[in-house]
């Protein structure tokens, strides 16, 4: 275990604009005690036994839930999961009420997915146990962006100081885009965005951002590409591309890759849409870093829980 | 633990007018120990290690679902969740059939909701594991009914004999209502309802309750008044009140809550439609016991799943 | 446990034509040991503790998810379900994509259910976890087949070689019939079918059975009668008999039943629909092994869960 001048016992993880740069570093080495602990043959320690943790998601995400739900369980924690489409505690009910009904039931942690930006904010002020935000709205997405920084990291990428990372395509309703570019901005990247202007937010450059017009400009000598997904469901207003002229204009294929470093790694927060943004080719490639993702986010989640559940006690245990 | 004479070990849990007072005495002392277990840090004990409950939903219920799930999982049994919005268990399948599947599946308890009353009766007759009702149609709701008493016992009010009790609203399609009449009148206690009339079953007199047509004159000089909550689905008719016309004729507010009792409880079994059948104030005032509700019943929830499947034997022990 | 000269270590389990003879027994003997720890009063023992099972549903089924649910909980597995209903990993995703991402995750075995025939084989070629196919459109549902053999062992029906085995209904749509057509082929059994025409495949005879429009000439000296769900969702066509008139030519029922030799065993997959392909009484009748089936599908889903993941060490454990 890291020795930690830092503690993040009792936090909400809401976004990373409020993580210093130790917490983060704190957060990656635990997760990396958390992968080994992950890939053994037996993969549960009583680290959180006797905890209990709510996945309370009020938009559907397999993915996430999923992977919150296996961190909790393999730290030894009782999950219970509450989702919108099964859910009465909604009825009529405001959040306020909801959060504190959760609260009484003496769980220690709320995972919670949203679609309106400040849920999670809002949820923490009104609430005891420890609140992380699994995606509020086009707001943040903390856990993602540390799972990517954790994913560069293995790949070499240890200091991202004037490394160029490039982030395509849904900039405007992205979550995975504001929490990656405040991170990357904080660890001093040169961060660059491409994509249709009306998937742009307005005056994207406030943002910390060069916007491209062309894609290939802004992957030239890039070090780091991250491909968001396109969100079909979003997109009904006509102003946007046609998928097959998204792929054409936009997607990420080899031709274009090549224009980026030689080692440059390439992310998606997943699912992809193969053929639209990114090429099948591309997502299968060696420079491809989407299933590390996947697993490190586990890693990353895990670590999450039991730093602010325990404040870093007691990671190992026998079994 | 309570040096009980009576035991509920395999006992169906169907409704409050089976239960004698002695067994009530011993589902809430015993409740009163699993609310400590609930509250501590490490909160998992095994008393019901090996053990499996099924949530049998029939019905959307994030709040009751939520709350004996963590019951049992507290106690370290294993919880399975079946609802019919995923189910393919009822495909044209009678009711008596999928009882005896689970059953088949040598489970110890199935936790049921349903929107017929008497469903739980019923189950209770076909099957062999222990039925515990959590909610049938406008029948009983009997968990509600005793976390409702122990939260009143946490209050003060531990003999309800001659109190003036107050039920607001819905009494036709409520559990609650019929739950809580049958109980408090058990215990001796006076019980008065008021709420518009299309709302109140037919004769309701003959259910043991004075009936007002004004919310006042029931209020007046009240111990405990508890607000239903308006369920707005169930109203098509065009009978009843609009929501606006409700919240001013029939809704709990500040100046009607003075009409009581000074140290009057005020309950509601969630979740609350605020604005409508009571106001923002009222419900986060010192008088609300709301919170309160909701961490009782997984107290007493913890209770009912103890004692019907181990007799009483074992709550604590290490770990 | 049988000293096993077979293993099943990390096989995936896709369907029966692929099981050797010995595998099979391998199966239905550790079933049997399965069995015994469902039975006790504390079910659960560590044998898959630190292992995690993901149920990957793409149609809905409770029956067989609660199943494999309790299957891996029973032997202290984790098990995560994943729904389409509430699914998000298959937003625009390909199979395959899905399938390694919840691989990354680091689970151990998927328990999968997809419309479309193949699509467990595809997933086994894919991944690295144990991939169990708990059914595939019409192909195969291989664990069916299996608990089926283990209730008619238990019946007394050990060697099933020139016994008269009959299936009933919809062979066209049914993974059952064609998992236990080959089951009880490669069993040395001589097996008939009986339904509507358009209820049958295209040259039916080539799956090795003999075709009977008649169901009373098939079931007349029947040793084994399966009797298949009518999935009435499936006939939009008008091709089809109507239920009443299905029940009429085809149902199972009491006058039919006696064709049949004496101790004629009745099967079901299950959900049924009585009164539709099979009556009231016949149901409910002591030849009925139908509950049967669905307790010993547990163990057989505890034995395939087992020996794929341990390879059959450490069954017993104290706890």
């Amino acid at each position: 275990m890291a020795k930690a001048t830092v503690s993040l016992a009792g936090r909400d993880i809401l976004d990373l604009e409020s993580f210093s740069v130790e917490e983060i570093n704190l957060v990656l080495q635990t997760a990396a005690e958390m992968k080994k602990i992950m890939k053994r043959d037996i993969k549960k320690v009583p680290s959180l036994r006797g905890k209990s943790i709510i996945n309370l998601f009020y938009e559907p995400s397999t993915r996430t839930r999923t992977s919150f739900e296996l961190a909790g369980k393999y730290l030894g924690a009782d999950v219970v999961n509450i989702t919108t489409s099964t859910s009465s505690v909604v009825k009529g009910e405001c959040l306020r009420d909801t959060i504190l009904t959760v609260q009484s039931m003496c769980c220690d942690a709320i995972v919670m997915r949203h679609p309106i930006e400040g849920a999670a904010v809002y949820a923490a002020d009104v609430a005891k146990p420890v609140i992380i935000n699994a995606g509020d709205g086009a707001h943040a997405h903390p856990s993602q962006g540390l799972l990517d920084m954790f994913t560069l990291r293995e790949k070499g990428l240890k200091d991202l100081k004037g490394k160029k990372m490039v982030i395509l395509g849904d900039i405007l309703y992205s979550r995975v885009a504001r929490t990656n570019i405040a991170a990357w901005n904080k660890m001093g990247a040169d961060v660059h965005v491409a994509g249709p202007r009306p998937l742009m937010p307005y005056a994207v450059e406030s943002l910390g951002v060069t916007y491209h017009k062309r894609i290939e400009e802004a992957i030239e000598g890039a070090d780091v590409i991250d491909v968001l997904r396109i969100q079909l469901e979003r997109q009904k207003s006509g102003l946007f591309p046609s998928p097959r002229e998204y792929a054409r204009i936009f997607g990420l294929n080899e031709a274009r890759l090549k224009l980026a470093k030689p080692d440059c790694v390439v992310l998606h927060p997943g699912p992809m849409n193969r053929g639209l943004e990114i090429s099948w080719d591309v997502g299968y490639c060696d420079q491809a870093a989407i299933r590390d993702e996947v697993q490190n986010g586990v890693a990353v989640r895990m670590a999450l829980l039991f730093l602010t559940l325990t404040g870093g006690k007691q990671i190992e245990a026998a079994n």
